[in-house]
């Protein structure tokens, strides 16, 4: 991966950057992020690290994460260059209405607008860590252990530690360069796949024991009874629509949540080439490919039949 | 990892080769020794793979899988050189009434006993996979394609993708050579961990409604009857005791498999430092750090108390 000349001038010259990523944040987005914060600070620069969204509980052993602000600087946002991170948009970090002296984007999610005076974008990257990793090499920094479990930590992420389709020998080259520098890589992935509190885990389990499987759908709910049964709440079943994709025929898994009385979220996951954004929309939902969602007013049955109609037309 | 000159040289000079390995195999064993067999018979070796258990369905991706069989040659073994890979008993491998004319141990596990007239046992190594790596670059032979898939596979099963303790800046590395040799990570880790059958899945939920949590030690259990009803055996229960891993309090987690009336084998799984094979080893068990076993005859409730008074000597 090539780092633009250009960036690499251009962040050498300037001295005050507001590094910002995308709302509802996740570890490569903070970890890139505070890795390259940390480069830049060695090189004698001012950054301010800035998300809307507060940093998740699941990524507070990254180090360092404290220095992320929901609060502008007050000296005015022109003052400073933007970096924005792991997205390439103002929208979709929630600044629309800021102005900056100078932007910069660095990013591996596809374009869709032009927007950033210096954009490094490598949508084949497996995560933005991958090119803070690069930049941070190029700018002739040594890692330190901080920048490493920040950097390790990302990529994990977006690669599912090393199971998703990004995956490749690079990534695992590059890995393997962090924890020489100091990542560890069981303590990561303890940190971020098993930090579960035990309430949540009970609901997990209950949500299994409404699983049903009708023709490689599989089909799971829970209702706000449960929640209060188990004392846990919608965000813990952040990941729940994963688990039956470990069956083999499952191609799609639906996740009912109980918002209201006959009110209900669908969360949908598809494996491989199957479009479930395209089954959102068809309820006024939305997503990507394989994760997407929308809400339905009625009750359980009606919304599970509306679905499985949908996706399962010629039986009956 | 240096692989000892006596071994290379010995296998150099022999023809006719048993690889063996132990009962209840997983990807590690049977990657192990498909990969070891392609490079025997590289060298123009004859090969005979055996496991008195078959390989197991979640190993069915694995090139070649089908060359291993549960008898051994009639040509009398003494005329094959025994290698033992994975294990460092015959008893482990079902074979304790053999006799062979010369025998070899491969093995990642702690030995504790002295059996194998050349011994190559490093307890470091993340899996014999690794091992067998670094046996096949010192023999001189190029990777090809289907020991890579191999080796990935028992490197990737041993260590929970890249997840735990044992993983590595070395594991890393080779992990990335093996996917240059053509190893694909997201064919392998969807291989390896979502083809399960919907009658294992409802299995897994039987288990989990039988989860119990004491004093960070998570204690599941499954009966014949639940492989009765589910239509399932206890190959299904494959990385069951993972799973309450996700809990942030778990230590340890103990799974319960019923053998037969007051027979009990029970998985151990820990977090860390926690040194399971040490508490099997009280039950005359044994196994790695964070993964080990043991059997026990008695009924489930004091099978369970045996272990828990172990765990936690200060409860009550």
């Amino acid at each position: 991966m090539e780092v633009p000349h250009k960036l690499l001038s251009f962040l050498k010259e300037e001295e005050k950057f507001l590094i910002a990523t995308h709302i509802s944040p996740e570890a490569d987005a903070i970890g890139s992020s505070l890795a390259l914060s940390m480069a830049l600070e060695f090189l004698g620069k001012k950054t301010v690290l800035y998300d809307k969204d507060p940093v998740p509980k699941v990524c507070h052993f990254l180090p360092t994460y404290k220095k992320f602000t929901n609060i502008i600087p007050a000296l005015s946002s022109s003052d400073f260059v933007l970096i924005l991170l792991d997205c390439n948009t103002l929208e979709r970090a929630g600044m629309e209405s800021l102005t900056f002296k100078y932007s910069v984007v660095i990013d591996h999610h596809e374009t869709e607008e032009n927007f950033g005076d210096i954009k490094w974008v490598v949508p084949e990257a497996a995560a933005t860590g991958m090119m803070i990793f690069y930049l941070i090499k190029e700018l002739g920094i040594t890692l330190t252990r901080e920048m490493a479990i920040n950097l390790y930590s990302a990529i994990a992420i977006d690669t599912g530690t090393f199971r998703y389709g990004n995956t490749n020998a690079e990534v695992l080259r590059i890995a393997a360069e962090l924890v020489e520098a100091g990542a560890h890589p069981a303590y990561i992935s303890g940190s971020l796949y098993e930090t579960w509190s035990q309430e949540r885990f009970t609901l997990l389990i209950r949500a299994l024991n409404t699983l049903e499987v009708k023709g490689g759908v599989a089909i799971m709910f829970v209702t706000r009874e449960m929640y209060k049964k188990t004392k846990t709440t919608s965000e813990d079943t952040e990941n729940f629509p994963a688990f039956p994709r470990i069956m083999k025929d499952i191609k799609i898994s639906a996740f009912f949540r109980e918002l209201d009385d006959n009110y209900w979220k669908v969360s949908l996951r598809s494996k491989g080439d199957i479009d479930v954004a395209h089954v959102a929309s068809f309820f006024k939902g939305g997503g990507h490919r394989n994760a997407a969602g929308y809400v339905v007013k009625s009750d359980f049955g009606s919304a599970k039949e509306s679905l499985l109609e949908l996706l399962l037309p010629t039986e009956e």
